[in-house]
């Protein structure tokens, strides 16, 4: 997508061929900045320390994290080294591991002197994989979107989101957005309204971010606001994201999202999830009793950073002294809530015969 | 209520008998600081400064500022100009005008030697009349909790609020917390979710601050948490105050208060509003149509105070640069979500006929 006119990813290799520009998420939305990382270390420092953040963004950052390892030194110790060093980043990321076993698998075999070069193969397979994939959301999720505009030609169509499931979590497009740049990009008047979504703000700051960066009009509004929204028919559809949807359709994503459907359902607003079909927990069905919820540091509620005045980016504490948080990071909406899942195969019912129709191949699961 | 112990009010006359002394409500959550009131300026820059707050205290501070202001010059001229300066200090609160009217009504053909006097008289007797009322929202709500708590012996009732419906925002008790308070003092295990109510963080800020000061045990949290919090069994009741309930008994109050009731109702919650008698607008029938939303300025979604790891409390920003942000203040929940109404009449069934049964002095209305 775009950052001021000229095309980004939150990865890419920079001009020289080998070296790996991220853009430094932490800074966002306060600075624009960008890092070329050229070691392991740094690899693995970007991945640990959220500088790139997001399940599929993850698994590019180590595939690349790889090819550098192998640039610095090829041995079968470095390669084993390298892919322990960049398991350990993040403790519960999936596509992490998943990502480091497949380079793993493509350096498989190789003389020590191919690693590098078939390393950074295996990196921009995983990276344009999910490209596809989301590209491939967008499509089908821009049909929705034309379906709802061409019901109301002549007027925006408003679509509501919650937390960033867009090409900043990505290697491009988005999950959850890629829909809506695809909208935008094909000349639909769309507006998005913005969750803010406390605690982390990823609303506020990562999806205003690259929305505003590529010019698609937005609001930002607190995490409250969405049901007066829908109850005055200023939100058409809503899409959000998702970290584990269940072979039934519930899905699981940040804090706040069934509130959203709670909403949209009480006032007849669609209610979609943009999902790359590996999001799919196959093994588990019933979301709300057997999805663990991980609980997060208080400290994220009652401190928050913020650029001052002066440009400064500072933390400040927002509770009284002493004051107990608590940070339950994710929520389960059950499918009985959902309209469609939009897949990278297709949209479907948020149900296990809805699912299995577009992945037949998990019917004995 | 008590702070560490020590029971305060947000507005009570000063050992000297005459000054008039308040908590400076902007300064809290980070400080908790008193401001003597001598004159009639320092009386209106507190309610337009809003070192005072909520429509109950808002007015014993207008009354009690022509008791300082006949105590200045009790001469007809500026008795007229006290009234007047009042008048202009918040635009729509109606318990202001309200106090205005009763005070001047109670100085009618009074001696201007008389009027510091009877000045203060009305104001205790509006100050005192609201502890009243609030007081017995207090009991009328505390048989609810009691009834919650004989369910689950042994073990924690677990209330969560939106906003600040507290003592701070009235002459004591408040009036959602009411109920909490009396709870609290009769010695039932209450534990309280303190929604953190973005954009203006009156819950983490105030209610969190008042509750712990007084000694009840609390969490704060997000507002997107408490579905997932009533999902799995954590709320046993919500309770909320409100600005302007109908006739109907549609609910309008802080943004955000739509989504808890969802998702009570959703969960088997129960969701009651505490409110007093006159904050009834007989007058609505729909609620959701016809009452007005505030529109506030979008830089309480984009930017936020909070102290510094040195004390100091600063401004931030929050949002990227150039970002728009909606902020509608109040939303509406609609009656059939709402479980009851506590006031100080009595507990009833959020509907006309409910509300009538209290009040039927209003069925011709």
């Amino acid at each position: 997508m775009k950052v001021d006119g000229v095309s980004w990813r939150p990865i890419q290799l920079a001009a020289d061929g080998w070296r790996v520009t991220i853009i430094d998420q932490t800074r966002l939305p306060h600075r624009f900045e960008t890092v070329d990382l050229e070691t392991l270390d740094e690899a693995a420092h970007a991945i640990r320390a959220m500088l790139v953040r997001g399940a599929p963004l993850i698994g590019a950052t180590a595939a690349y994290g790889v090819a550098l390892a192998m640039r610095q030194d090829p041995s079968d110790t470095h390669l084993a080294h390298a892919i322990e060093t960049l398991r350990q980043t993040r403790p519960t990321a999936v596509n992490l591991f998943w990502a480091l076993e497949r380079v793993r698998a493509a350096l498989h075999n190789r003389a020590p002197a191919d690693r590098a070069a078939a390393a950074y193969a295996a990196a921009a397979e995983i990276a344009e994989e999910d490209v596809g994939i989301c590209e491939a959301i967008g499509d089908n999720g821009l049909e929705i979107i034309r379906a709802i505009a061409a019901k109301k030609p002549g007027e925006t169509v408003n679509i509501l989101t919650h937390c960033n499931a867009g090409w900043l979590a990505t290697v491009d497009w988005g999950t959850a957005l890629a829909p809506i740049y695809k909208a935008h990009d094909a000349g639909i008047d769309v507006h998005v309204w913005v969750d803010e979504t406390r605690p982390r703000n990823q609303g506020a700051s990562l999806t205003a971010w690259e929305l505003g960066a590529h010019g698609v009009p937005m609001t930002v509004v607190v995490d409250n606001a969405g049901g007066h929204l829908m109850q005055h028919g200023q939100v058409d559809m809503v899409i959000t994201g998702t970290d584990r949807t269940t072979r039934t359709g519930d899905v699981c994503n940040k804090i706040g999202t069934y509130l959203k459907a709670l909403a949209a359902k009480d006032n007849g607003v669609p209610f979609y999830v943009g999902l790359p079909g590996p999001t799919i927990d196959w093994a588990v069905r019933d979301g709300v009793a057997d999805i663990p919820i991980e609980e997060r540091s208080g400290d994220e509620v009652g401190r928050i950073a913020g650029r001052t005045d002066d440009g400064e980016v500072v933390t400040v504490t927002l509770t009284p002294e002493g004051a107990r948080s608590g940070n339950p990071a994710f929520d389960v909406t059950p499918a009985r809530l959902v309209t469609g899942l939009i897949t990278e195969r297709g949209v479907c019912e948020a149900s296990e015969a809805g699912l299995l129709g577009l992945y037949p191949e998990k019917a004995d699961g």
